[in-house]
């Protein structure tokens, strides 16, 4: 119980094992319900089914003249880390909007937002990470909350061996081959950490990452 | 109650009132966490925080020759109007795992996914649709369950009056545009029916749509 709430907390696993019925209070079944496939938590008393779906983490790739904001985390998981500002989406916001809010918490930076930069699917921990590109308002940014340090740097400066996440160094690079291109269009891609068994009715051809 | 399973169950809005903690059974409380800034659902007794997320729902667009696949909605919302293939993407799966069974469920239709088309926020419902351009295969299709048909249309053919969603009306603008101009990069919009009182320390430009 304990461990799940050091989970909840750090958001890096947003959903866990469910024990009770939110509604009613009742404990909860899991069962596949009529007309669906998969194994859902039911409540048996008040017949509520409890969906459990994917979270967007949003943030940006902020630029200043040749330079790309990073911040260092002060937060686990990766704590002492360097990572792009990203965060999870919250309700009654856009992609976005989430995205210039975490460049705010994390780093205290006021950006324009431009282009959706990447979008990388990370099945394992249930998570889409979406990157857009963003400018530096007039160069300027601070230290958020949950950082220990935030600071500018060219391509040849960024700490590689030292980045928090592969989605980060991902999106990094992706940045750095459009820039040499002189474009920047979204791009697609899967998160694999193992190889999964999941069986669809439906051949991903090689051609769908642009 | 009652009308809760409903809302639940037709997923129309995944995220609604808790009263009960799903990890230990205790009454939750509404409060803002240390070291946060929303309303969240807090358990009093494990002290679990229980967040709220906003959901993707993943589809594709269909195309065989100069035709689009559409499917007549047979389940509310909407029932009867037209639809592009879309639904909740699921947890352990990819934007395009989810995307494709999406179109074998409602169209029996297996697809080649090319690029990501649309995304389109629909905060007042926390929703993110994610439509991605696809191919049928040997231009096969049938009739899923959540259906009453499945047909191809050309542009002008399309029920433009009769579609179920303003999401699947842009996705299909977008990719006619497209068509016209022989490329399809990803299109991020917002679909708001409302005036928002959103703060947030950002500025976006109106360059980052393109």
């Amino acid at each position: 119980m304990l461990e799940n709430v050091a989970l909840a907390k750090n958001r890096e696993w947003a959903h866990f094992d469910m024990n009770f019925c939110s509604n009613c209070g009742h404990a909860v079944q899991q069962k596949i319900p009529a007309d669906d496939s998969r194994l859902r938590y039911v409540c048996p008393q008040c017949e509520t089914i409890h969906y459990q779906n994917p979270n967007i983490v949003a943030g940006t790739l902020p630029v200043f003249e040749d330079k790309v904001l990073l911040c260092k985390r002060a937060i686990e998981p990766r704590y002492g880390y360097w990572t792009l500002p990203a965060g999870f989406m919250e309700n009654q916001e856009t992609t976005m909007e989430a995205a210039a809010r975490e460049t705010w918490e994390e780093a205290e930076a006021k950006v324009t937002l431009h282009s959706l930069l990447t979008v990388i699917n990370v099945p394992q921990i249930n998570q889409v990470h979406m990157y857009f590109l963003a400018t530096l308002i007039d160069g300027e940014f601070g230290v958020g909350t949950e950082s220990l340090e935030c600071a500018l740097y060219t391509e040849e400066e960024i700490p590689w061996d030292e980045l928090a996440f592969p989605t980060v160094k991902r999106t990094l690079k992706r940045y750095f081959a459009g820039r040499k291109e002189g474009k920047f269009p979204t791009h697609v891609s899967d998160a694999f950490r193992e190889p999964r068994e999941i069986d669809f009715a439906a051949t991903l051809g090689e051609d769908w990452v642009r």
